[in-house]
C-alpha cells in the first residue's frame, strides 16, 4: 500500500506543482478587507479539492470572521489512530510590491525554488498533506490511518475564529495527534522537528497630548509632545543589556537547562548565514544568550510600527496631538499571554508622563507551547525523516508562533507533530517568498511514510 | 493727509473685508505640489491688486520655486525714509479637513472673527498694509514715506527663493526699515511688539537596519530593530530636566538677563489660558524656566513626525528595515542654524548603535534675530500703538520663526518692525484658523499712523 502511494507521488510531481499554483493564484490576504472575496474563494477551492481527492464531508464552515474548511476520512476503523491535519489558506500582504521579482500571485519556478506569496507560508506546506492523501486514495483507495483536516483563514491576522471553532467542534475534531507543516528546517538537508513555539501578544499604544495639533513655535518647549513621551516610554522598555524592564515579565520564564543550551549550541546554526539572511552586518540581542537562544528560547519585546505627527514630504512645524506605536512580545512556554499583556499595559500606564494619557488596544495574542519529545508520534516522525533525508532530525525551538498548537493541547488535549519543510531564507512575510521544491517532494514522501508508521 | 486716509479706512471696512475674502479664496498651499497653479494665481492676484491700489512696478517675479511679488511707490522723495513691507501669500495645508467648521477657503465671519486658512497667517495681516496704501493713495494720491513691497510664497515651506531674491535684488530692495505683520498680540487689547525671533533647523532622520523587512518570529531578539534604535536615540536627546543633550547645543545661547526675566515675568501671560489654548491639563518644559521663557527665550528640540514598520489596521509581525523621524530645533539669537544642524547631525551619528546606520537630511533652516529696541522706528511704532489701543505696547520675544527678519538684517542691513495683529488662539497651522476683525481695522489705523510718524 505504501509502495503504491510512494510510486503515485513519484509519478505526479508536475501535476502536484500545477495544482499548488492554482491555489497560490488566489490572493487570500486575510488582513486586508478588500480581499474578502478571495478569502471565500480560497476556502471554497480547498474544500472542493479535498472532496475531489476523496475526502468525506469536505465543507466550508462560515464563521464571524473568515471561513474554516473541514473534511474527514475515517474508514481506517476504530483500531487505527486519527491524525488531525492543520494548515492555513490565508497569506500575508505583499507590500512593498515593487520589490517582488515576479508576480506574488503567479507562482514561478526559478532554479529549485517556487516563488510566490504563500509558497512556504503556508499553502505550499499544507499542500504536502493534500498530496499525501491523494497519493494514498488515488492509488489504493485507502489511508493507513483515520484523517481529519482543519484549514483556517485567519492565521496571519491572529483572528479569534479558529479557537472558537475548535471549542464548539471539539467532538468532531477529536484525534490522537495533529500534524502541521508550517515551520522550517535549519538547512535543506537537515530534517528538523520543532518542539517548542513562542507565544505572542500584540498591542497598540496611543499617546494623547494636546487636544489638537499645535503650532510648535507658539507652544513648543512648554507642552509635552506625545511623540516625545512615546519614544521615552518605548526606549525605557529595555535596558542596555537588552533585558525587558516590565516588572514581572520574566517571572514565569522557564530557565534554559544546561542540557538544552548544549543541544541548542550543537544545532548547525551558522551565525554568518543568519546575518546574511537578515541583511545585517552585526547582530544585537539580550546579553548572555546566543542568537539562536534569543530567537527561540527567550521572550522578546519588539516595536512593530510607530507613527505620529507630520510624515509627508518636506517640513511642517506641528506639535502633534497624538502618537501611536504597535508592539509585540514573543513569549516562551509558561508565560501566559493574558498575564503578560496585563503587565505590559499596567507598566506603560505607570511610566506615562502625567502630561499625556496612554491607552492600550489589545490586537491579538496566542499561547506558546512545548511538545513531548518522547511520544510515539514524535518517534515515528523522527524515523521517517531519517529514512527520507538520510540523517536523524534535529529538535529545535521555533521563534515564531503557531498558536493552534497551544489550542490543540488545551482544548483537544493532543500534541502536534511539526513537520516543517520550509527554509530560513524563504522570505516569509517579505517580498519574493519562496519554497524549496526538492523538499516539497521529500515532504510528501516523508508524510506518506509517517501515516503508514502511525498505523497499528 | 493722515485725516483723509483714516477717514477713508473708516468708510471702507466692508470693502476691505470683501477684498480680503477674495485673496483668501485662493488655496495657495505652498507645500503641496497640486496647488502650484493656485500659488501662481495668488501671486498674480497680489500684483494686480497692488497695481490697482496705485503702486508702481507691481510685478510677479518667477523664481526656481514659487514667485515673489514686488511693487514700489517712491514719490515721497529722497528726503523721506523708505519702508519695505514684507508678507507672504502662501498658507499651510488644511488637514484634517473634517475638523473645520466652515470651508477653509470660503472665509466666514462668526462673532468678531473671520475664519479661514490664511486669515491670520498671513494674508489677513499682509492685507492691513495693502489697505493702508489704499487709504492714502485713494484719498490723497500720496504716501507720507516711500514704500516698497515684497510678498513671497514659500514662507510656510521654508523655501530658498526669498533669500536668493533678496541677495540678487539688494539694490532695488534698499530701504531704511522693514514693516512686517506676521506675529501676534498677547491679548486683544494689548499692543505687542516682537523684538526677538527664534531661528530654526528642521531635519529628517533615517535609521537603516536589516536590508529588508524581516519576520519577527524568525529574527526578532537577535537583530537591532531600527525603530528601537530610533526611539532610543530620540529619547536620549533630552535629559529628565528637559535639557537638550547635544554637546555644544547651548554654547552660544545668550543667557537671559535678570532684567529680561523680570520683563517677561511682567508680561500678562496667563498660564491657565495658555493651557486651555493648548488643550493640555499640565505644562511641561525645560526645568528652571517659565512657560513664556521656554516658548520664546530658550531653544527647543521637538519631534515633528515619526514613522516606521507596520502602521495599518490590525497586526503584522514585521521587523522593519527602516525607521524615520522629523525633528526641528527652535533656536535663539546667536545660535547659528548651520552650526546647530552640524552639531545635531554629528551627535545623532555618534549615538547611533553600531548595528544600524543613520542618515540625516536637512529640510530647512532659518536664523533667529533680535531687533534694536531703541531705534526711531521702534519708538514710532510704540507711539502709534498707544494712540490706537490706549496703552503702551509690551515687548516680547516670539517663539516662532520669521527667517526674513534675519535675512533683512544680514543682507540689507535693516531692522524689521514687527507689528503683529494676530492673537495666540488664532489656530495657526490648525483647523479653524481665524483673525480677530476689530484688530484688523485697528491694525490699519495704527499702520496709517505709523507711516505718517516715520515722515520727516
Amino acid at each position: 500500500m505504501i509502495t503504491d502511494a510512494l510510486q503515485y507521488a513519484e509519478d505526479h510531481h508536475d501535476q502536484f506543482l500545477a495544482g499548488l499554483k492554482e491555489l497560490l493564484a488566489i490572493p487570500s490576504i486575510s488582513t486586508l478587507p478588500e480581499h474578502k472575496a478571495d478569502i471565500q474563494q480560497a476556502a471554497q477551492w480547498v474544500a472542493d479539492h479535498l472532496r475531489a481527492l476523496g475526502m468525506d464531508k469536505a465543507q466550508v464552515n462560515q464563521t464571524t470572521g473568515h471561513p474554516i474548511v473541514t473534511a474527514e476520512w475515517l474508514k481506517a476503523g476504530p483500531a487505527q489512530p486519527t491524525v488531525l491535519i492543520y494548515g492555513h489558506y490565508d497569506v500575508q500582504p505583499v507590500d512593498p510590491i515593487n520589490l517582488w521579482t515576479s508576480d506574488p500571485f503567479q507562482a514561478e519556478v526559478r532554479d529549485d525554488y517556487l516563488y510566490g506569496r504563500g509558497t512556504s507560508d503556508d499553502k505550499g506546506q499544507l499542500f504536502i498533506h493534500f498530496k499525501v492523501i491523494e497519493s494514498y486514495l488515488k492509488s489504493t483507495g485507502w489511508l493507513p490511518v483515520n484523517v481529519k483536516v482543519l484549514v483556517e483563514g485567519e492565521e496571519e491576522m491572529g483572528g479569534p475564529s479558529l479557537d472558537r471553532f475548535i471549542q464548539q467542534h471539539a467532538e468532531e475534531l477529536k484525534a490522537d495527534v495533529a500534524a502541521i507543516s508550517d515551520s522550517h528546517m535549519l538547512r535543506p538537508d537537515l530534517p528538523t522537528i520543532t518542539y517548542s513555539l513562542r507565544g505572542m501578544t500584540y498591542l497598540q499604544i496611543e499617546v494623547d497630548g494636546p487636544s489638537r495639533d499645535l503650532h510648535s513655535g507658539q507652544f513648543g518647549g512648554a507642552v509635552y509632545n506625545p511623540i516625545q513621551a512615546l519614544v521615552e516610554m518605548l526606549a525605557s522598555l529595555k535596558n542596555k543589556h537588552g533585558h525587558i524592564t516590565v516588572p514581572g515579565f520574566y517571572d514565569k520564564v522557564r530557565r534554559l537547562t544546561a542540557k538544552e543550551r548544549r543541544s541548542l549550541a550543537e544545532a548547525p546554526f551558522d551565525e554568518e548565514e543568519f546575518k546574511r539572511d537578515a541583511g545585517v552586518a552585526e547582530l544585537w540581542g539580550e546579553k548572555g544568550y546566543t542568537a539562536l537562544e534569543q530567537t527561540s528560547a527567550r521572550p522578546t519585546l519588539e516595536i512593530k510600527g510607530i507613527w505620529g505627527g507630520f510624515t509627508g514630504e518636506g517640513s511642517k512645524t506641528v506639535l502633534p496631538a497624538k502618537a501611536y506605536a504597535k508592539i509585540s512580545c514573543r513569549l516562551v512556554a509558561d508565560q501566559d499571554y493574558h498575564e503578560i499583556t496585563d503587565l505590559v499595559e499596567a507598566h506603560l500606564k505607570k511610566i506615562a508622563p502625567s502630561q499625556v494619557s496612554v491607552s492600550v488596544k489589545r490586537l491579538h495574542g496566542g499561547q506558546g507551547a512545548r511538545i513531548d519529545l518522547n511520544s510515539p508520534y514524535m518517534k515515528a516522525a523522527a524515523k521517517v525523516l531519517e529514512q527520507v533525508f538520510g540523517r536523524p532530525p534535529i529538535y529545535v525551538r521555533e521563534g515564531g508562533s503557531i498558536p493552534v498548537v497551544a489550542s490543540f493541547q488545551q482544548i483537544l488535549g493532543i500534541d502536534s507533530i511539526l513537520l516543517g519543510y520550509g527554509l530560513p531564507d524563504d522570505n516569509l512575510h517579505s517580498p519574493n517568498e519562496r519554497f524549496y521544491l526538492p523538499n516539497f517532494y521529500k515532504g510528501i514522501e516523508a508524510t506518506i511514510r509517517f501515516l503508514s508508521e502511525l498505523a497499528v
